[in-house]
């Protein structure tokens, strides 16, 4: 028999003229469009086309609910955050858009049960995806379904420029003042400042995700990477391979301790194989995500949720990674300084003031 | 919540121009290529341009093996038949060709395991297939992924005009004179006399497909359906289905003995909705496909092959299908006459002579 | 490796005798107890031992709902019926008893929706049966896990002789006039008097199962079969195989309009191998089960439920069975005695009154 | 709708007398027994019911493979060990053996694949097991299904007193002198004399299975806990677990570097709720089991077994767990005698001689 041999599958596929047309008219006739972009466009290296189409439309931008990647650089002005993982409010987000412009993205993923409408009152969608389930599945608007890079160009391309001064939109960043604990924005403005231009962040501090969308910066493709169905124990692996196939850029893994402990022996990879990842542990010794979920459902205290008393440089030393405990702005400054110039990996383990401290619990004593 | 509203899903996917002009540098190097058509050409409707691509290509063109439906005319001078579904058998029918493009089928369905090689010697493959995971399960070849209607329309308008005589490859039909009972050969041969220009014939005759795509003639799209899978029981809902859906055109079932008790059932639905599908019962008492295979797998006789004794007129009545019982010439010419102008489904029984009786064995004792 | 020998496997399973004691002590305290018979056994031929428990409680027994076999003979005076497979119904029927003694079944098999208590106010369940699944799925009540047939013996032997009069539960027999078409009820009577002594009834005339358990006796054991969950398809060849097991006794198939066309295929081989069941096939012209369920999800009228014009004796005669049209008692009486000396299997289609018929609806014109 | 009430199953399934006098017929005539308790001997507490019948049949026996628990006490005259788990190799050391009486246990289960007879020739096989699925999947011998321990009483109670020398297998412990690093054998003889009386062994160290088969005393029911299946991550939480419901018996957790680190987290949960868990990872710096594998599927080599520089004593200070390493027997009496005293759980971290010194391979630099 013979011997298989090495094969290539091309996949490049655009929209037709025909179907292209019907997809611009629909575009076109809106008059205050928005565009929710998906992973699927990160993954595709997509992101330049999409900031031609955004340009053109000159409309907001927001990125899909619990989007694993991010697909649109987080500093430019159409850029408005991520949309929230709940039915009514999606919806109250986009009041008042005619047409919501979905690529790359499943229409929606749905984390916390909100019933509601799918869409404002009067608003179309329309759904650009490379994923022919995802077109089946999509409880709402038509679908198109190609190549998320060659549809994107054509898009781009084709699209009329659109005239009109932007909806003011942007939420401005809230102040915060507290610093013992610190507020986990705190950290992440310093760490802000801090990372390499071209970072990359692997995110699974789930509870603070809206924060890290507000106040990090991802600007180019292939700086954020999230387990978009939330299921835990992703990130310290997911940051130890990035980091072996990025070596070139920074890769830090922020990680709640709630979560940091699934997948606590991809230290020992990284150790071994001296991989220089920087994980971040951020605790508030708890388990931040289900105190959530337990405040959605309405379910009172609910035991078992506290993780105190985990010390998670004894752990890093017990696998051969160097590790830091850093509870002060200065500290994690000096922290992040030493971890950047090691050329090994480093784990950075800081006390963050979470939603106990905010209802008054003290979760040292839980 | 919103009521789910109705959803259109456009899939209109064409090779880009870079994608595309590496699938035409294949093909135009080709000193002597062969297009392989499979039953994703007719199910997009692409007939027109398969033939736009053969005349430009002035290459022979097969059917791929175990082909549901008819992709290409079957009068046509560069149709070559059905190839039959083992490995060995492909390459042996393919010698000779260095390029075998495939269209719109699987690479390729096999059926009986004949082990050799899965490509004749020198010779390469490209897919053209709208499946990603035919792309993905393929063996042996390049794949292109994408729509097959605009695909193909972009092929046979890119590719270049090919000189050159078509190799003579032209299999003459068999000549047949056993009268009694008829060879299934004959019966085909009247039948396509017959049949009205632009009948659909669905196929359950499983031992005699070979025969079936030998005699009759399929010309336009949609003229053949076949349960590409093998399985059983999948003929006479479909006759009756497909009639329904098409109510311009005569469609014929033609389906064997051993097949015919699966769904036999679908008869009272033809009648109770007056459906005039015209069923076609080749009796040659036997289960001709597994006999077939006990064959292939040198198994000896084995027990219960045999269905003799089933009167499908009664049958037929027993469901309110008028029925016909036809064994020579004249009297299947008549029958199908009538059965063409009763407005009213029918049912006619043909005695044929089967294998059994080409390896001297009597069914009637079996 | 060695060549796999032939294995037995025991399991003759019978309580302990503190276990039984247990048993015994919950039965000796009750006042006034009732004995629920299943379907195991009958399968475990313990048909005789369950008669002794039944004589020494001096207590009421029905038959498990939706049984698939008849564990008890029906012309015993503390013969009950059948219970129907719903909470409410089956609570009711109950009522007034402190203990339920089931046996070898589960507890319950519910077919319709009806909320309500599992138990009479007041009732207590004890279960002894030889399913480890069941005991752990039953909602309610201590289980006895044992095989049926030793246990019940057990039982049988050491429970203590009970006083008393057993309460006067007995339904007469419903009078049934209607002869054009006959109704069921009149069917079945001529039934019970033509078929010999020791007749098994096949019954996949769902609609009609609760006058069955009325007309017919079924005396000893392995006299009933029924498709437990209702799974239709199962009568036909059922019957030709109980037939083949039991050559000494005679095997009548009962079966409606609506289910018989699912296995028609079964009189080919009854033919074929000559196996001399009687299949009784009655038309109402409807698919009962479903008019059925539609009444108790009121559903209104529903459809493509009915099933008119099907001719069974040509259904028959095409698959080589003989075939007798019989619609009045005496043409019945006739067509069951001549069937019976026939010596190969027949079929009778009689014509009967339904559902259809008591709501005033014309099945002929449906 | 009822609330639902406590529910009782009850399942003292003894054998009747008729099925017990098969059994014991085939016990009694056999010349030399030999007996095969599994795990379900000592889940059922059967414990006593096992040494009364090995005691009356004078007869060696034998553990099961792979077996979970341990069903007789290991400081018996009649114990021979534990069986291995391939079909060859129990054939070979069950050879002379004419009827193997397995009690509780798969027949057999087996992990590596060593081609042969089920059985030694003239040998004959009985299976008594409470699991129908065992009964069914036994490739070899007749079954008798019943509750373990009513079922093990029965036969002890009922066979009959054998006279006869027992054939002498005893095999001689091994005779062992390394002490650097030390050999696993030198530390189990250690722990074996330090252990209190009454002590649990969870084990997670696979590749000294056997070791601690030979080496360490089980005595009493509940003694010796393992992953049957061999799944690893098992023995840390487990542990945990069952120190929590014997609180009054001390429970060692017995795991190698290779299985540790599966569920390290266990720690944190002793710490947490001050469980005081013993726990021993024996570091031979690489991935045992798995290198035996390799060596019996001679696979040469195989890169990404060896996992060295884990810091357990760090882990466990991580988790909050205090920490001993002990390499020297002076060391290790000390640390366990401390671990004993404290309180609380311990984690012990000592390094042993495995296979890689063996094989003259230095595993430091690996």
């Amino acid at each position: 028999m013979t011997a298989l041999t090495k094969r290539k599958v091309k996949s490049a596929r655009a929209l037709d003229n025909n179907v292209l047309a019907e997809l611009l008219d629909k575009i076109h006739q809106s008059i205050n469009p928005v565009v929710v972009l998906g992973a699927d466009v990160d993954a595709a290296q997509a992101n330049d086309y999409a900031i031609e189409l955004v340009e053109k439309l000159n409309c907001p931008i927001w990125v899909a609910p619990l989007a694993s990647r991010c697909p649109f650089p987080t500093n430019y002005a159409a850029f408005k955050g991520i949309l929230p993982g709940g039915i009514a409010s999606i919806s109250q987000i986009l009041e008042g858009h005619d047409l919501i412009i979905v690529i790359g993205a499943p229409v929606f993923r749905y984390h916390q049960f909100e019933p509601g409408s799918y869409l404002p009152n009067g608003a179309d969608l329309v759904l650009i995806t490379c994923d022919v389930n995802e077109a089946a599945r999509a409880p709402i608007g038509d679908a198109w379904v190609g190549d998320i890079k060659p549809t994107l160009k054509q898009l781009a391309e084709n699209v009329v420029q659109r005239d009109g001064v932007m909806p003011e939109l942007t939420v401005a960043k809230s102040v915060v003042n507290i610093t013992t604990p610190l507020k986990p924005e705190t950290f992440f403005d310093i760490l802000n400042d801090i990372a390499p231009e071209d970072s990359i962040f692997v995110n699974e501090s789930t509870s603070t995700t809206d924060i890290i969308w507000e106040r990090l910066t991802f600007k180019s493709q292939g700086s954020y990477y999230f387990a978009a169905a939330g299921g835990l124990g992703f990130g310290m692996p997911a940051g130890v391979g990035i980091q072996l196939a990025k070596p070139d850029r920074q890769v830090f893994v922020i990680i709640g301790d709630g979560s940091a402990n699934y997948s606590i022996q991809a230290l020992w990879t990284a150790a071994k194989y001296n991989i220089p990842v920087i994980f971040i542990v951020l605790k508030n010794g708890t388990y931040g995500a289900l105190r959530w979920f337990a405040d959605v459902l309405g379910t009172g205290n609910v035991a078992g949720l506290d993780v105190p008393d985990i010390h998670f440089s004894a752990l890093a030393e017990g696998y051969g990674v160097e590790a830091f405990q850093a509870n002060t702005c200065e500290e994690i400054k000096d922290a992040l300084n030493k971890a950047l110039t090691l050329g090994k990996p480093a784990l950075i383990e800081i006390e963050t003031w979470g939603k106990l401290q905010d209802e008054g619990l003290n979760i040292h004593n839980s």
